[in-house]
Parts: structure tokens; sequence; C-alpha cells
């Protein structure tokens, strides 16, 4: 069984320490951190994904390279600064700042990964960061100011922590993320950062990853937009004191179903904190033919402009639904779609019903809706997760640079 | 060459015939047409494309029928419904629109073409069409009236026409369009009808306006969201009494030059009219591997809401178009790649350069923006056009339907 911690962040695990400081990256506001460390006290397993974008920011080329080799010691991030389209400079910045973080903790340099997250084409201020970085007190209860520090438009942290019995030790699993903005992950998405003290094999790790990330971050949307500095990094340590789970391990199940629900959790945590965001929706296509097919249409239907806008004005235009189902390419029979707006249904085969229009209006003011989309043709089902377009977005998004 | 005719549409080529009336399926308005019927007095080549959409409109599905025999006498077109997702009654509805313009013309029915654009869900109200289509006159200045009847929310007409020497004999090529919301077409666009009065090869007619679709309507883009009900079509009737052009015919050159002329300024006005559009984008992108490598990214530029929002903010994040043509998937080296705004370069071999802020601001800030990208790869080049987003996009389409 998986419980939740109170208050629960990447320090919860045993033997993660962290911390934020604020270095001058970001406009100076009460309480701004930019900058953040965390890091393992003993060498962690490490699993990552990384945004496919073919414009990647250094920080994640340099990344994607230190995790190859399947374990780290921790990652430094910073927020303010992509640190991304700034040439090869950028290169040699993320080197440094993996460089003055190994100083400040004591690992090698090769061990720290490095995330950046903020404008894009704007060089990172190594002299605030080389200031800065002596300003770090990492500790074992510092996860929210990691968490806080790798913020730019998000309104709050994004944070979470579970555990569960691993066959007599509890294992406790942390994470952390940060939206808002550019959202629309593919294989990778923005940032976040999970801990765990379980002893987890690498390879069985990286595919718990990678799965746990196909059903969270990967079925997200805010803008349609796909980040240059996607990361989602997770760290094993051991610390627990379990045995090592593997593909094989009794604990497998377990493992990668604390992964699935943290990594569900933050990433539906970002949609909710989405610039602007006054709504969202959770979209489950069921029925379809194949994974990819329910994957792709409730992607599609998040996605869509018209949908964002229809759920923002909370209008049951289903039309809307119907055409982004249609363009997302996946085989249909539209004469079999049903269609529900929580538990009402408003379409029976294709063809609108006479529902009660006052009660689907009602359902579509709540903060959060659900559109279930039954394509009725095979066993397959996706869940998606989306925001509303709003003015606010819009304002917010036409003065970003200047 | 090619010259345009003052107040130009479908009925400025020689022997079409057109004309608009209000049957009620619109809220009325002052003025407000919405049954329109253009035909043409012998029998025309055809050529015609169509959503692709795995939702269509049976209008769609029954024209698509239609059109496969290369000719036609003409079209009936109805604004207010989309006559899609309404079951079998839908395609039983466009049939008999078909069939009362048929008797209103005296031609066979199976020679009308039918399209539909408006609410999705909604059955065409046949009782109005009925009782109305006799109040149709149709006239050979009568294209004015079909360009009103056809529009939804557009704020204006979209219509023109051209023409050419044919040999000795003056060509001339008509042309009337809808957008304004849900375009992102692919293949096939929105309501748009060309007329001809030259003798034009079905095969040739049908090539020509494909190569002249892709791009002009299939490089606009207003909200990535793709239509149930696109239809392209060009009747040529051959009344100029010029010689059959086919694609071997001396005249092949100025007839695809002509259409491609007239689908490009229509699919402009269409952006430029767009759902609370303020200001527009052209984007071109040269330098590419291959024609399509060109087009997918001019595409991904316009279509990204993170670069709509910068637009409308005449912000120069340019940031934003590095991130659009990263996540277009197509071949670049990011370090090769110059942007242009209008004339001022602003990106120099992938990193900013030091441009004079206020004129690229003040550039910014005109109606119509252009971005270069050249990506330095390759010869080819392609355009694409898109619009801002605005607060009035949003709040116009958070209540359409209610």
């Amino acid at each position: 069984m998986i419980e939740l911690i109170q208050d629960g962040n990447v320090t919860s695990p045993i033997g993660f320490l962290a911390g934020g400081t604020y270095a001058g990256l970001k406009v100076p506001t009460d309480g701004a951190l930019d900058l953040a460390v965390l890091v393992s006290e003993c060498e962690a397993s490490l699993a990552a994904t990384f945004s496919t974008n073919n414009v990647l920011s250094p920080s994640v080329l340099l990344s994607k390279e230190r995790a190859k080799k399947g374990y780290a010691m921790g990652v430094i991030a910073n927020s303010g600064s992509a640190n991304c389209c700034v040439g090869d400079q950028g290169y040699q910045d993320a080197k440094e700042m993996a460089l003055l973080a190994s100083g400040h903790v004591n690992v090698k340099p090769e061990d720290i990964l490095v995330c950046s997250t903020g404008v894009i084409g704007v060089e990172l201020p190594m002299a605030l960061i080389r200031q800065n970085i002596g300003n770090l007190n990492l500790t074992s209860t510092g996860g929210h100011d990691f968490a806080k520090a790798i913020l730019t438009t998000d309104t709050h942290t994004k944070e979470l922590a579970i555990s569960f019995d691993g066959q007599g030790k509890k294992i406790t699993v942390g994470g952390a993320a940060k939206g808002a903005g550019m959202i629309h992950p593919n294989m990778a998405t923005m940032l976040a950062f999970i801990t765990t003290d379980a002893a987890v094999d690498n390879t069985f790790l990286q595919k718990a990853l990678s799965d746990a990330v196909d059903k969270s971050f990967n079925m997200i949307d805010i803008d349609n937009d796909q980040s240059t500095n996607d990361t989602v990094l997770v760290l094993a340590n051991g610390k627990a004191g379990g045995a090592l789970i593997d593909e094989k391990s009794p604990q497998a199940g377990i493992f990668k179903e604390s992964l699935d629900y943290l990594c569900i959790e933050l990433a539906k945590e970002i949609v909710r904190d989405a610039e602007g965001t006054q709504r969202v929706m959770e979209v489950i296509v069921d029925g379809a033919e194949s994974i990819d097919d329910a994957r792709e249409a409730a992607r599609e239907v998040c996605s869509s402009i018209l949908v964002k806008t229809m759920l923002h004005g909370g209008d049951p235009n289903w039309g809307r639904l119907m055409m982004a189902i249609g363009k997302s390419g996946i085989n249909i029979d539209e004469s079999k779609i049903d269609i529900y707006v929580n538990e009402i249904q408003i379409v029976h085969e294709g063809q609108t019903i006479s529902f009660f229009k006052d009660a689907v209006v009602s359902a579509m003011n709540a903060p959060e809706v659900r559109f279930g989309i039954s394509l009725n043709l095979g066993d397959a089902s996706a869940t998606a997760w989306g925001c509303d377009l709003t003015e606010e977005y819009v304002i917010f998004n036409s003065a970003y640079s200047t």
C-alpha cells in the first residue's frame, strides 16, 4: 500500500541533502530562490528522460552524457535562464556549474547533472553563480527550498513524497517538479526530480521511469509547445537498507506503482498551476484499438485550442471534442463514439442526445472537468490532462521577454 | 501578366451565375445571408480538395463522391450548421440540398456539390431550406452575395478575381473563401470556391489546384485545429473561348501562376480576418534540406501558441522561434540558424546579436510582421502565414455554442 507523507519532498527519502539560494538570476522578490543543489549521501542509481526538441539546452546535453553511466551523486539546477541558444558558451557554463556544485559538496564533477530553466537566448550569469554557490546550505530538510528554487512562472511549488513497505523496510519516494508554460512534453518533460532511498537496479529504474513518464508528464498539455530544457530524473540511493529491486523482485510492482503515482500527481500539479489557468480537464479515451491510439486521441483533445477555450467558458460544445478526435488521425468509427462530461452522457453513437444542459453546464463550471470518450472499437485506454486557455495566459505570454 | 480585377469575385469569369439568400440558419442581422448557389452555364471541369479529418461532414462525403467524375454544374452552400456529427440524417439532408438546388437551376442533382459550415452537431433545418430555396436569385453579378452567404465568424467577405491573356483570349479566374476559426488545414481547407472561364483539362486542373492549395491554404494557421468541413473547389467552364489548357499547353504556366496567386491571396485574407486577430505574420523558412522540411518548420512556427502570443505583444522573444523550429523535428544545425524580423537580423549562427531592440519592437508592432528563418543547410524554402492569439479570441471561443 502506498502512503502519502505529510509535507513530503525530495529530501523525505533517507540520505538526500538539498537546498536553494538566491543568486540574482531572477527578479528579486520576497523569498525568491534561483539556484539549487540536490545530492545523495552515497552514489545513487540514476535514470532520466530528456526533451526530444532538436534545439536543446547545453545543460540537457551535458546531463544526457553524464546520465549514460547510470549513476550519479546529484544535480545542480537554476531558474531564470534556460542556458539555451547561447552557442558554445552554454556548454562551458553547464560544465562549470557542475564543477562549482561538486566542489561545494565534495564529489566528482562528472557525477553532477545540470538543469536550467528560464528565458531562452540569455547566457548564464556565471559570476553570480560563482559568487553565491557558497551560500547553499544543504540539509536533509532542504527539499522545500530546492522545489522553490526551480520555479519560473509557477505560482507554487510542486512537491510530494510517498512511502511503501519494501519487505520490512520502509521505502520512500520523493519528487519536485516545475511548469508552467511551453508544456507539451514528448518522451520527457519540464523539470522533475525524484529521489528514493530504495536500492534499485539501474536498468529496471530506467524502464520504470520511462513507463511512468509516458503515463504522466508525457500526457499533459498546457500550450502544445515543447521546451528545449525538459528533464526528469530519478536518483535511488538504497539508504533505506532494503534489498535491490529489479524487474523480478517481489517489490518491482509496488515500486513501479509508487513511481507512477508520484509522476502522475506531479504532472497534474503542473497542469493545475499552468500559466493563467482557471480550470483543468482530465480526458479519458477508452475503447481504442491500441494504447498509442488512445494516447494520441487523449493528447489531441487536451491540446486543442478550441477545446481549451470551450473549457474556459464552461461551454459543452462537444463538436470540438469530435473535431479533435478526428484530427488525431487514429482509427475511429464516428457512429460508435460515446462522450461523457463527468458522469453525464452527452453523445451516443456519434450524435448528441437530449441531455439536461444545465447539469452539464454546471459540471463544466467546476475547477476540474472530466471528458470521457468511448471509441467502442477495442480495449485500450489512456488518460491525459490539460488546462483551459485564458485571457490571462495571452496577456502573460504577450510580454514575457520585454 | 496577371491583372487584378476591380471588385472581382466568383461571377467575374464568363458564364457563372450565383446568389445568396437568408433562410434563417444564422442569427438574423442586417443583411445576413446563409444559403447560396453557384452554377456554371455549361458543364465545367471540376477539381477539389477536402478535409482529411477522420470526422467528416456528410456534405463533404457527398461532394467527394460527386467530385470523382471530374466535372460538375455547381454547388450549394450554407452557413450556420456544419451538418456534421448528426448521423445518417446528415447525408440525406446533403442529398436533398443538392436536389433542391438542381431543381431551382434545372440541372441534374448529381452535378451539384454541397458545402456546409457552422456549428457541429446540429441538424440542417431542411424545412427552412426548402421554403427559401426559391428566393435565390442567381445572376452573373451575384458573386458578392455568394461570398457573403458562406461567412460564419468572418467579419468581411474574401473574394477576388484576376485575368490573364490566354493566347488572345482574356481568361478570368475568380474566387471566394471563408474562415475564421478551426483553421489548420491539412491537404485541404475551410471553404473556398474558384471559378474560371478557361477550358482546362481535368487532370491538369486537379494537379494545379493541389499544388496551389499546398502553397496557400495548407500553409496558414489560425488555431491549429482542423475543420471537419474543409473544401476547396474550382470550376472551369471554358466560356472564354480559349484553347483547352493541359500540362503541355503554352498557357499551363500562367494558369498555374494565376491559381497560386488567387489561392495565396484568399488564404492570407482568411488569416487577416482570423477570430480576434490584431496582427499577422509571414514566416519564410529558407536554406532547408527539402521543401517538406521548410513547410513543416514554417507551419510549426505559425502554429505555436507561444509565438502567437509574442506576436500579439510585439515582443521579439526569438527563443520561441528557435523552440518551434526545434520541435518541428526537421533536420537542423542550431549553430547555422539566422533569424530576421522584417529586414533586421536578430540571430546569427544560432545566437542573438546585439540588434537595436527599439527598431525590432517597432517592426513587430506593425499589422504584418515577417519572420525570416535561414537554416543554411540546403536550397529549399517555404512560406506560411499565421495570426496572433488574442484575449478576444479566447473570449469569443469560450462561448461559441451557448
